[in-house]
């Protein structure tokens, strides 16, 4: 069988072999546990201890502001959670933007149930955040400002530093959510001025179960994993070695490289993009067209259900994605689409394309040519399409 | 240079190649996301249902009452937080064993700044819980029971039918930490009635990151790491694939050779104790000589620090533990030997032995006379050992 096109890489990456080769002697020769006073201890020190000086040179933040996790959920549960707790003499409003991975949004339901008072900054049509609309709803008692820097299911870049400033103009904390930028955009944490930052090793050719959080020095935040002395007493828990190791070097890849990954992946994804809107009819490009993820594309084929679409690309041999990979298998319509403002019939009926630096040209164009035969027979089978061709042509 | 000898195993162990073999496919190629609708994450969710089932088989639970963990820290918190949270409408108090893994202690100190309340149940002289103390502290208002089933610093092997049993009586639920007895010890959870129990991967041969949790079928438990659709909606984050795969074929591999591992693993500690015990001099063995784990061998040297002979022992090539690693670098003594009534010299002079299979009795043999002769020198040297000699010789 022709291995499929893998089109779906905001949900999970292969690890690259360059991070596969570095992790590889940790799992079975230098295997020491890091909180062990001895040599196979020491080694594993070392090779933590490398890969946190690494990774920090890349957002630009110290050494020691730098917590490993076992990935993206668990930092963004930590920044919110532990925020919320820590800050609670203060007060009991935290603000979240709507288009928040399931991450956060889940994490903030669950703390209106500890007695916390949440509430959703507005987004506009193209999911960017607005910031008038921010500040109209900061209070006296906010503590938590949390917006991801780029949105995971259309690839809307976020103004970061300027919500930041925000926050910190009403003393409260910011936190974003880089799960979907860090490795793909350049991150200066200083420069944006975040207090708090989650990142997840999958999404940039690393190995899945190993994560990071940010946090800034001379922030306490409560710890939601206690335990041992690990993470300088943060975080419980047995260092992953071999995991941090991998996220380390595929970080320094993925920063080597970024430029060149950016300038090529957005070339595929703006080809795949006009190719669509021009040869497809009744199609929405969800998010903006500009200032938008390097790899995302995300549609909405107007009378036909994402699920159809899906399979039939499935079929095919082309591995998309319907929303986002965490909420798949659900049948509510897209949070994110909805916050956007599309009505239920086109939330439900979005496809997201994300494209990775091994894709070519020639995958974007049968990719292409498989959606507008798709297209066209669902759609003659959906009774919705036909009501409206009949309207159209009375 | 020589590869030091390793008696560290219950601070880690290195992946075992089976376990790795099996793994390595799912880093780079079978790669993908298991909550994806494509052909990428089918095989995901294969690989990842038949570790469950394997696992499941091993401790004999249903599938659906195993979810997967970053590791035994977070079972431990997700055990405890989930059920005193979950809960506590019937009640605030939580009784655990003193000589729980800081996982668990410093959870527990954790809650009860959340208005729980913490009953520690009594230890005998060998670490091993006393039913009838345990039974005189429950109360109405308890609702969580939570005993390791080995002791990782002293082996103490603890009665948890026992245990489960009383709990039930007093309708609350039982948890044990079975880190360092999943995979030494045959296991059955519906045997043993155990409402939750957690495990880790490596320290079973398994990679370092991964763990899982038994939750009986009909408990119901808050979730602490809250997003998406993940471990049946009870544990968001994507799911470490390679990791669980790894971990499923170390237990596999531990499953099949547990009883020869048992015999040859508990032959070397044998020898070593009886060595020990009859040829140093004012040495106390912590824990029992049976009904303790096969691998662990804990010593207080009177008149020595333990660091001392750890780092004695570390120059001579020889990796051994003072206490638990998670508590390494930290100078208090033993939380675990302090409740089994060692004064708190003895307990900071504690050294802590873990054979593994790979281990020989050349080793074992080669480490009893550094340590005789590393002992000697080292109380030489002591005045506190100086002043008692010549008390003797009065």
């Amino acid at each position: 069988m022709k291995k499929p096109i893998y089109f779906d890489h905001a949900a999970t990456t292969p690890v690259c072999e360059e991070a596969f080769n570095e992790m590889k002697p940790y799992f079975t020769e230098i295997f020491g546990n890091p909180n062990s006073q001895h040599v196979f201890g020491r080694e594993a020190v070392k090779a933590v201890d490398e890969a946190r000086d690494k990774i920090a040179s890349y957002i630009n933040c110290k050494p020691s502001e730098l917590y490993f996790t076992s990935g993206g959920t668990e930092g963004d549960n930590w920044a919110l959670r532990g925020c919320a707790r820590a800050l609670k003499s203060k007060g009991k409003h935290l603000i979240i933007s709507p288009i928040e991975h399931a991450a956060m949004i889940t994490t903030a339901k669950a703390l209106e149930k500890e007695g916390f008072e949440v509430s959703f900054m507005k987004v506009d049509s193209e999911g960017r955040v607005d910031l008038e609309h921010l500040q109209s709803i900061i209070r006296e008692d906010t503590t938590f400002i949390g917006c991801m820097m780029a949105n995971n299911e259309v690839g809307t870049i976020e103004p970061i530093k300027e919500i930041a400033k925000i926050a910190h103009e009403h003393n409260a904390v910011c936190f974003t959510d880089a799960v979907q930028a860090a490795g793909v955009l350049k991150i200066d944490v200083k420069d944006l001025g975040v207090d708090l930052m989650s990142m997840s090793s999958h999404k940039i050719y690393g190995p899945k179960g190993v994560g990071a959080l940010y946090i800034r020095n001379g922030l306490l935040i409560e710890s939601i994993l206690t335990g041992g002395h690990q993470e300088r007493m943060k975080r419980g828990g047995t260092t992953n070695v071999p995991g941090i190791v991998g996220f380390a070097k595929a970080f320094e890849i993925a920063n080597r490289d970024l430029e060149k990954n950016f300038k090529y992946v957005s070339s595929l994804r703006d080809r795949f993009i006009d190719r669509v809107l021009n040869e497809v009819p009744f199609v929405k490009l969800n998010g903006p067209r500009e200032n938008r993820l390097p790899a995302n594309a995300d549609f909405s084929f107007k009378y036909i259900e994402g699920e159809s679409i899906l399979f039939s690309l499935d079929l095919a041999g082309i591995a998309v994605s319907s929303g986002s990979a965490c909420s798949s298998g659900s049948l509510e319509p897209s949070h994110v689409l909805l916050a956007l403002g599309l009505p239920e019939g086109l939330a439900h009926g979005s496809i997201r394309f994300s494209f990775g630096k091994h894709n070519t040209i020639e995958e974007v164009d049968y990719a292409v040519d498989v959606i507008k035969s798709a297209v066209e027979r669902l759609r003659e089978m959906s009774p919705l399409f036909k009501k409206e061709e009949v309207i159209k042509n009375v």
